[in-house]
């Protein structure tokens, strides 16, 4: 075996407590390097009596390792363990905190301790969120209900957009559309935005407790977030504490008085007077952005209104959780303190924070319960809408990104394809709608929270800002109305399935060099076998007996036909970029 | 370059903030597999003109694994950052966040990200505890200042200990003997429980805001911390919050009226009626024993009346942290909290937690400060004591416990060589004097806080519990005055030359089936080189060039001869149990 690539620490996502009774353990491995790992755990403070194994599973791979699975219920709470690795050629080693061994370890002190299953700590997201597929709304752009609240020069709907100008969009418009959400199947709304600022996109703060009036009021937002609750759909904001924007009062007042401001210690500035130098603020700032200070989050007033800002919009107004912008650039003490004034006001809410890279530390269950998952979207958009890795390459990433967190967070990630930050995803198709359903396909077959951007479901396009930000085509004639029932049957059957939206999932043939992807997606009632062509050539697929022999349900494919069912010659040949959802009757 | 064996993960001990300006990044490679790493960073928003590589070094190395590090300054906070490896073959890979790559990465989206360095984040022990050097008091067992408060029972001093009996020491006895102490070269105590209990140990409270009785009064504790401070010595009482006593009130309540007692949330309760079935008690407890009912450190007010006994004894008695009994069975989210409270009672105190095993998640600067080093305790015993590792076996394990942890975890770790909980030093070395000496001599030359645990310095030794915790031995005649000057000596070299207390320090010599170990120890000022040899056969060391052309003074030695000083034939010769510290002049 190879030591170097056993891999074990205690907590993070390699010993996590799932619920109040049951601890996950994994250990990683040398991909195809060890044949069995067992878990030899107890209670430290009886091991004799305590003492047991537990066989481990493959819980997922990448291209270099095996990562290795077992749930254990310690019946004190408290586990201390060791692992037991046969490897391929037969070998045994022991693998202790302290030692690899290559006889049975005596002494459990020696042993990996999970010391207390203590419930306050137990990272559990809210539940309704594993069930949840969202709708991202970009305010301005998605529907102008009230054209009495247009700002001044609002353009005509369906005009080019710019990084400064306006068309008009509001939340009366959205809830004039809630129809298309429900009729779509989505159950919740992420919005950019809501609140007073003067930009188009609204991520630079004037007031945090107002809706901007080009949107309408707070009790408009209120009203709105009532109708999605009476069809079953949750609401989340934007917060954007990061930064405030340049019209923020505390900052216009630091502007206006300097250091001598009662506000001066709610910004961090660098150096008086404030001002920029060589394009570079004398204060800090997202970006080098001056019209976006970031806020001292360690200020005591400065938390506390944000806290307060945090539980107005839940409890008066009634939303569902908070998308936090810029989140891992704020302070990790902040977003603790944030998680316990939001969890109070509502143990329901989701947050969910903005963060492109590795965001272990903030997914502990002490900070955030997701985050907006862009590895998964790269991983995706690389072999669906780019053709860049093959079949083995894009199941390595996913078994990667599997492992690399605790279970409840690939339950409640956030799986995006694009957002209001990146071009849209027929764009990123090359406007090939049929990788763009295969993209889909794959996201809405997948655990975790889908989220669909506003109009991407009746084929609009766009590059990067501004162009990801068009006005939402309301005309049906201009909509795609074949991709609108594409994503309507896609989700109709994962709402049909459970096993759609759990965590049972294995990759059955995903291979070097090739872009034929077949995976299967379980839960103890249901068994669904999906193949995807993600290339421009016809394919076919021989699956192994174990699938070939067992009888097959077509849910939803395109360009599909199956042969020799339920025998062992069944095939399965995909037309280019065909795919086939399949359940087992 | 073998890829399985090359880690970094963002955060944790791999990417830390060390103070306001600095970030250091590590990653771990296969030993000897790579000639060179550097880390190329930038600040995100401005990658073009702030992007520079920092030249890494290896920090330490284990039997597997390098470890490189490099310390970086972000100019704005921010780092992004990707590691180019240079294999022992020449062959070139970067490694981004996304991807081992061959040719450099262009894009730093998928690179490493630090995101925001936030001061109030920052892991940042107490200055004062760099310096510190520890001991450890069981103050039944120090000394008998005042006989009239001894209990009933009390036998003569220097008897048999027993789970049970009592001796009469008390704080008078400590506020007696504090010369010992400054004369020894010690600047800070800790004492295991002083509050009201019915045992000898007293880590089943019975009131925590009462010292007990039998040991003096609160006043008399205050006068002893003032009598401390003011020969520049810091004392540390032991907090015992993870479980209370039978005799604690609230759970005598509980005892008394069951489900319905206004405290039965105060403890967690399995099954009422409470009581003991089958050798187990129905209510969670410390390990199984019935007299130490854990307390419920999720209920507001048990979580409110131990911060209050946190708050009290630093602000009112003025003692200078808190050591923290049992403590990774206590919820994270309580120990947050009571962080906050102490920093906030006074932003020097110390909190050292006892935890045994791989402690990282309580290091991150939101809970301990450091933990009880017993994985330091079992290296030095393995190597020193027993003889059960040679010297690069220890010197893997030592350069493994350096890389576990970010640098300030290093600096202020507790680093013990027995305690109330273990058989005495002496008595681990099989009670050969001289095994005892190097074991110390690598403690008191070593980064981190060492602890000395009462009565070692004058040769006492003892079995584990009870036979560890006997009367401390004041007689001069009956002390072995030899070894109290060893510590003297050892001591006041550690405090002489600061090299010896940061973290500078490389293994020179520690080869497999050998027992002589060399290590440097350096700072901007000072290098010292020692030389142990930990065998019963009298060893000859040849320094490599790089040592031998120098210079070198004897600073603290035993059964040393050197010859050829100053030239490429220096020669160390050591008599069995040898040791050397030299500096260079």
């Amino acid at each position: 075996m190879l030591k170097e690539a056993i891999y074990h620490r205690p907590k993070q996502n390699w010993a996590f407590a799932y619920n109040q009774d049951t601890v996950f353990l994994r250990i990683r491995t040398k991909r195809d390097d060890v044949q069995s790992v067992e878990a030899i755990h107890g209670d430290k403070y009886d091991w004799d009596k305590t003492a047991a194994t537990a066989a481990m599973h493959i819980l997922s791979s990448d291209a270099l390792f095996d990562y290795w699975e077992a749930a254990v219920k310690p019946p004190f709470r408290r586990l201390r363990y060791a692992f037991k690795l046969t490897g391929a050629d037969g070998e045994i080693i022991y693998l202790t905190e302290h030692a690899f061994e290559t006889e049975a370890p005596a002494d459990p002190m020696a042993f990996f301790d999970y010391p207390y299953l203590n419930p306050i700590d137990l990272f559990q997201p809210p539940a309704w969120v594993k069930d949840a597929v969202f709708y991202q709304i970009f305010p301005e752009r998605f529907a102008n209900g009230d054209p009495s609240l247009n700002p001044e020069g609002t353009e005509a709907w369906g005009g080019e957009p710019t990084p400064t100008n306006f068309f008009g969009g509001d939340l009366q418009g959205v809830i004039d559309h809630l129809d298309h959400l429900t009729d779509l199947g989505i159950n919740a709304i992420y919005f950019t935005p809501v609140f007073l600022a003067p930009t188009n996109h609204k991520y630079d703060t004037t007031d945090y407790m107002q809706v901007d009036p080009a949107f309408g009021t707070n009790e408009l937002l209120k009203q709105l977030v009532d109708d999605c609750h009476a069809r079953g759909v949750r609401v989340l904001l934007d917060a954007v504490f990061n930064h405030a924007g340049r019209t923020f009062p505390p900052f216009v007042d630091v502007l206006a008085n300097g250091a001598s401001s009662r506000y001066a210690d709610w910004f961090h500035v660098r150096e008086w007077p404030i001002g920029v130098q060589d394009g570079i603020p004398t204060y800090e700032t997202f970006s080098f952005a001056p019209t976006m200070p970031k806020l001292n989050t360690e200020n005591a007033e400065v938390k506390q209104y944000l806290l307060d800002v945090a539980k107005y919009w839940i409890e008066e107004i009634g939303i569902d959780g908070w998308r936090l912008d810029v989140a891992n650039e704020v302070d990790h003490a902040f977003w603790r303190e944030f998680r316990q004034t939001v969890k109070r006001a509502n143990p329901d809410a989701y947050i969910l924070g903005e963060i492109w890279h590795d965001s272990l530390m903030w997914l502990q269950g002490d900070q955030f319960d997701a985050v907006m998952n862009y590895p998964f979207t790269n991983a995706v958009l690389d072999f669906f809408a780019y053709g860049k890795k093959d079949a083995k390459q894009f199941a390595d990433a996913i078994g990667r990104q599997l492992a690399e967190y605790p279970q409840q967070v690939t339950e409640v990630a956030f799986n995006l394809l694009d957002s209001h930050d990146t071009p849209r995803l027929l764009t990123l198709c090359g406007d090939e709608e049929r990788r763009m359903r295969l993209a889909a396909l794959f996201q809405l077959t997948y655990p975790g929270t889908p989220c669909i951007y506003y109009g991407d479901e009746v084929g609009m396009n766009g590059e990067g800002d501004p162009g990801c930000r068009q006005c939402m085509v309301w005309d049906p004639y201009k909509q795609n109305q074949s991709l609108l029932s594409f994503y309507k049957n896609a989700l109709s059957l994962r709402s049909r399935y459970a096993a759609l939206r759990g965590v049972g999932l294995q990759f059955v043939n995903a291979q070097h060099g090739s872009h034929l992807l077949a995976y299967e997606r379980f839960d103890d009632n249901d068994r669904l076998l999906i193949v995807i062509n993600a290339s421009d050539q016809a394919l076919t697929y021989a699956p192994p007996a174990s699938i070939s022999q067992l009888h097959w349900s077509d849910q939803l494919s395109s360009g599909m036909t199956m042969s020799g069912a339920g025998t062992n010659a069944c095939s399965i040949s995909l037309e280019p970029f065909g795919f086939a959802v399949l359940a087992q009757r």
